[in-house]
């Protein structure tokens, strides 16, 4: 199959079974999807918190415009950015950077003055934004992976951040909500999977110049 | 080859071959990854500028934080978002979504007026925000589709909007630039190639609750 055909395959699941969940082998391979994603400077300014508690679940659905997906999908992947860059992440950074490319620390320091120089001169809106985009492209390689599992899947961006960062103690944590993926199994009756996809024709969506 | 194989494979190509194009059949090809992109509630607020030509590029460059990529990749796509939305806009959503799915417009209204509820409550700042955030999920898959075709291609943050705005005339179009992906061919010296990828363990990127 190519990544296109899984493009066309999969589609926001609107109905899940809750009875059927994701196995910890598949949630192991969509974690990574989400690991492996691009990110500015490879920073990843970014947490995801994994759930699968339905206590949690139920408690999150009315904050998520009553949405029965979230209370239903096998387990929800938050993904909270940091909502600021201390120096000790940046030493941290420095540190993984060194380790993994076989490098002195020293070697890398010219790299992690490039990212502090960009980055102190972001107000705080602007960083939130910065950090909050990346999540975006994490959140598409789980979408693809999941496809590919033939695990159903749906973006969220209807829920309430403010709420959302309350229940999950997020503020302590120097993190807020950014974008929701509920994944799961479809029920039979599903609507969505019989929709067509609509799309805007390429003509309409690009130009080249 | 899987996902996470591609996944692993694609590294952000920091020096391409000027010489070598990609091909009109594997530009369509990302094209269509770009298309499949979901977006939030499918409306795809956004057109994607496909840019070929040579003088452009090096105009671009130096509004690039000068880098050589700019102007000896391939192709690049610039993300550019909409930065309001017109009944009209609205309007012929409703129409594209009503032919694809075989219904009446009368039938997809409720949606429409759904969609409209929610993004009349948007600043424009907050509407720059939301259409600029998707455009990350298309970002994303370009990436993938490339890695796919074993085209190099690298994620570009670092150029000033301000510039690319006034140079590709994006706001007389009621656009503005988001972030770009340059697509090629690598140089064989080409470094980032060799280095091994950096990314956070997954007990510290993830939390299971």
């Amino acid at each position: 199959m190519t990544l296109i055909d899984l493009m066309n395959t999969r589609f926001a699941c609107k109905k899940y079974d809750p009875s059927k969940k994701v196995s910890d082998q598949d949630i192991a391979y969509l974690m990574e999807s989400i690991r492996l994603a691009p990110t500015s400077f490879g920073l990843q300014a970014f947490k995801v918190l994994v759930i699968e508690n339905d206590a949690l679940k139920k408690q999150l659905r009315p904050v998520s415009w009553n949405q029965s997906i979230i209370e239903d999908a096998s387990h929800l992947f938050v993904f909270c950015h940091y909502t600021g860059f201390t120096e000790e992440t940046l030493q941290k950074y420095a540190e993984l950077r060194a380790e993994t490319q076989g490098k002195k620390l020293e070697d890398v320091m010219p790299y992690i003055q490039y990212i502090r120089n960009t980055i102190s001169k972001y107000s705080d809106e602007q960083f939130n934004f910065w950090a909050a985009k990346q999540t975006y492209i994490a959140l598409g390689n789980v979408l693809l992976a999941a496809a590919e599992k033939e695990i159903d899947a749906t973006p969220v961006e209807g829920f309430d951040k403010v709420e959302y960062d309350k229940l999950l103690n997020l503020k302590e944590k120097g993190l807020a909500s950014a974008v929701v993926a509920a994944v799961g199994y479809r029920t039979p009756d599903e609507y969505n999977q019989f929709n067509k996809k609509v799309r805007k024709a390429k003509e309409e969506l690009f130009e080249f110049i």
